[in-house]
């Protein structure tokens, strides 16, 4: 099996971008409908116009979970390693718990959705990601620095000299990555921090950057910041910018475009 | 509707155990078969075998999503919410996520599943919080200090001269408890942490502890350590020694009878 580092490396030849699959029923096109199965051929619409374009496909659990689409969600996740196999998929569901539960979690992620890498919370220690990270093949994106308001609430508090955020980068290159499987998230609202990150973990790790598009980062901000010294290591979601681009019959071609002008704005 | 906290009030005058239903199909007795619907069956089983012991149930949502058994889980609250409307359920989901992405997950626990409490990851901040606290009636616990091994890693990093868990105690009681339905996360495991947290919030915040039973936490000394100046206050979780106490016929009986020992452990 194709590792999901080697794959988004493959992928990098063509695009840093990761469409965001946060599909709500309220807010596609009407034509849709209102049943379940909508969901679904949605995606599979945006997945056809996109596919092109992206690194990555990024769909964020709690939106399924909340409607009771999760076999929506596996079957979008399907279509996606069927019909574009080279596209990893990353399961943006921000789990953890301790050891038993935290088998169960990393389960769901990567047998049950079979997704390529998940998002997990480092709050509960790194006993608490092993579970995940066992999975060699897996990614496993760790929160560091989140692109909300409140983010700085508890991640920006000082350690001796450091941030909170700065001792998970920290932990996360020299005690999690045994098997170069871990990533972090680092939001691109935040360049100051996103500077900070990249020189703790160096070169090689990758970010999963959420907050251009809807939450408004620079994207030429980031990739100066986050990105390693070739402006490379950089997985730049954007969802709802994309995927709701616009109402009408034409939601498709439009998710295009504005993919194809996000995708404009990273050019190094 | 009765809310979680005057639930639990009510509850506490019969128990403070709550039933952990970790329900792995693995592990439940052979004579079930391995079908999913078994899952709900051996639940049943369980409560019904020790709802008159019980302050509340907390299913982890994890078991039932790692095989697809989310019906399943559906089923057992619904169960419960009809046949013993006085016992509360605890969806333990450790869900945390930006704003919008929280929203959808509120929904997941309090619309989906109808639980009346959830547990939450508070290291992305108080923002993402808000979109549970605002259900005033449903109870919102939040990850203080956890009962794992490695729960210090982040837990216990120095603040000043505070543990990383006090602050979020502080928070807890002096932000995030506007709608008094903020509950804590407090391990068994840490009788030094449990009295430490139980000083920062006083009399009336509830803590969920997990840790007793198969992790090994001291029954006595948690009320000690943990409990308000009458001993009160706790939610004390047990799940696996309960509910796998045996692997015959008798495993619902087995249950019973553990959950009685460990109710008599609790006593004031």
């Amino acid at each position: 099996m194709t590792s999901f580092s080697e794959k988004i490396r493959q992928r990098w030849k063509t695009s840093t971008l990761c469409v965001g699959l946060d599909t709500d029923l309220s807010k596609i096109p009407n034509h849709f409908g209102r049943h379940l199965t909508a969901i679904f051929h949605f995606n599979q619409a945006i997945i056809d116009a996109t596919h092109d374009l992206v690194c990555a496909y990024k769909p964020q659990i709690a939106y399924y979970a909340a409607v009771g689409a999760e076999e929506q969600l596996k079957q979008t996740i399907e279509y996606i390693h069927a019909k574009y196999p080279a596209i990893p998929v990353i399961l943006d569901a921000k789990r953890g718990d301790i050891g038993d539960t935290a088998e169960m979690y990393a389960k769901e992620a990567f047998e049950v959705y079979k997704a390529d890498a998940v998002t997990v919370n480092p709050y509960m220690g790194g006993d608490t990601l092993a579970p995940f990270l066992k999975y060699k093949d897996k990614g496993v994106i760790v929160l560091c620095k989140t692109s909300n308001a409140g983010s700085a609430e508890l991640q920006n508090l000082k350690i001796g000299d450091k941030f909170l955020f700065e001792v998970v980068a920290e932990k996360a290159v020299a005690e999690w990555n045994t098997h170069k499987n871990v990533s972090l998230v680092v939001g691109a609202t935040h360049a100051a921090e996103l500077k900070a990150v990249r020189k703790i973990v160096g070169e090689d790790m990758m970010f999963l950057v959420p907050g251009v598009g809807a939450q408004g980062g620079n994207p030429q901000e980031v990739i100066k910041n986050g990105g390693n010294s070739k402006g490379e290591g950089l997985i730049i979601n954007s969802s709802r910018a994309i995927i709701y681009a616009s109402q009408g019959k034409d939601f498709a071609e439009a998710a295009r475009s504005v993919a194809l002008k996000t995708l404009e704005s990273l050019k190094i």
